[in-house]
């Protein structure tokens, strides 16, 4: 299933994306999409038996926003430098183990909502990921298979970051990563059933119309399930945590100098195979 | 004033120490200690009120749980060698500008609960710290009073990390701050009208009865008001955020070989000057 939540900011309802690409209310079969949900089977189970029948009210998209797909978000890990292209590009050698740094849940907006350019930025910089929502709690993982078991579904994430506050400020890169706004994600949320294989699944992103990352999870140094199960041996997930698994290579940060960090004016889209389109325009903060 | 939530976990009710020490109900008076209340004048007022007036049932504490004195925190934000003599023990310069990390609110825990040594660790370590919670939203803050005026109030936080985890693993050292139960809060907020000077705080904690650290917030190479300034200038902080501002000399990594790192069935025991006292057992994960 594609979920989906529509409406203005802090007031979305929940929805679903058909197979029929109609767009379908679920406010009267779930209150929100959240964690909650994902680890709700009976829930899961009513959303899916509706969708089947045809019987969920159709909503008119025309003009309607569309929210992050998940609401009360835990926490946001991210994983740095998974992708044997990106590690190269950035001249870091491929991690031993992964590395994992975070991102605050307030950072995440709608997937086409508007950008901000942090004050005193001059290295605003894009990374077009694959986003994995946990569905259940998780703990001390075994196995890539009880982690994958772990999973509800996987998104579009823009891991946007601020190179300079990144890397040149002192500390850790968290102080890049958590600007207002740096997290967009969606548009939907696809349960895992619809993506038998997360490690072939191709990442595009352009800024202003030029394809600028152009890679494929199989690219992953740690694989999905592997995350997972590492993740779960340092902290717990719990259902509504999301993890953004890397980006492949292609980023400003890669690029000759003068690098192509971002700037206000600039319109930054990216998609994943299956999981849908986003497209933010960027403004100054 | 002193708020705090009591009662099981994930079912605890707010409530007030008075000024006579006698614990009292806010649960008619409230809904719950959170960022909305932080941010809402008149609830405070109505809560003070309600305190002058004498007109709050009293509970009795007795086998009365303590849990977290603020519910529904958004990101816990953290300041690394924030203390010279700290910065000393460790072998740091002192950094130029903060450094910042971040804890995930799940990881927020009562003053008093377990704390789990995580499966694998042999080097659990200790910090006790000035935490500070955010009451108004605060971007891009310009001035040191500005900063003050956006902080809600404090509590003693515990910032246990693991240091195998936060250093010899690769990436950033979040890694070894987000263990399950790794930041016990509390017991109480006190209002930022009852603590003049931040900077005027002694800290202390002690692993089996030993005084490990001895500090005072005088120590702090940046202080509350500048943390504060400098992080808004990276990122929001919204009503109940919480940012643990760092800890004084005398954790195990800054200790002799061999290293007396915490184990299964130690008791640690902090405080912080007019903030109260907390009290953990250690049990494995």
């Amino acid at each position: 299933m594609k979920l989906l939540r529509v409406g203005t900011a802090g007031a979305e309802r929940p929805a679903l994306l058909d197979a029929g690409g109609t767009l379908r209310d679920l406010s009267g079969t779930v209150t929100d999409i959240d964690g909650a949900l994902l680890a709700d089977d009976a829930a899961l189970d009513r959303v899916r038996a509706a969708a089947d029948a045809g019987a969920l009210p159709v909503l008119d998209p025309a003009g309607l926003r569309i929210g992050p797909p998940l609401a009360r978000i835990g926490k946001v890990v991210c994983i740095g430098l998974n992708y044997h292209d990106h590690a190269a590009e950035t001249g870091a050698e491929p991690p031993a183990e992964p590395v994992v740094f975070f991102k605050a849940a307030d950072t995440v907006v709608g997937p086409n909502d508007t950008v901000l350019v942090p004050r005193g930025s001059v290295k605003t910089d894009w990374e077009v990921e694959l986003a994995v929502v946990i569905g259940r709690t998780a703990r001390y993982l075994e196995s890539h298979e009880e982690a994958l078991a772990h999973v509800a579904g996987y998104a579009v994430a823009h891991d946007v970051s601020e190179r300079e506050f990144q890397i040149e400020r002192g500390g850790t890169w968290d102080k890049g990563k958590n600007c207002e706004t740096f997290n967009p994600l969606g548009p939907w949320l696809v349960t895992a059933d619809e993506v038998p294989d997360p490690q072939a699944l191709g990442l595009r992103l352009w800024v202003n119309g030029e394809l600028k990352q152009d890679g494929t999870t199989a690219q992953q140094i740690f694989p999905v399930a592997e995350v997972v199960r590492y993740v779960s041996q340092f902290m717990t997930l719990y259902p509504g945590d999301v993890i953004n698994t890397g980006t492949p290579a292609g980023v400003a940060l890669g690029q000759p100098e003068p690098k192509p960090f971002l700037r206000a004016g600039d319109v930054v889209e990216l998609e994943v195979d299956g999981l849908g389109r986003q497209r933010q325009e960027l403004k100054g903060a």
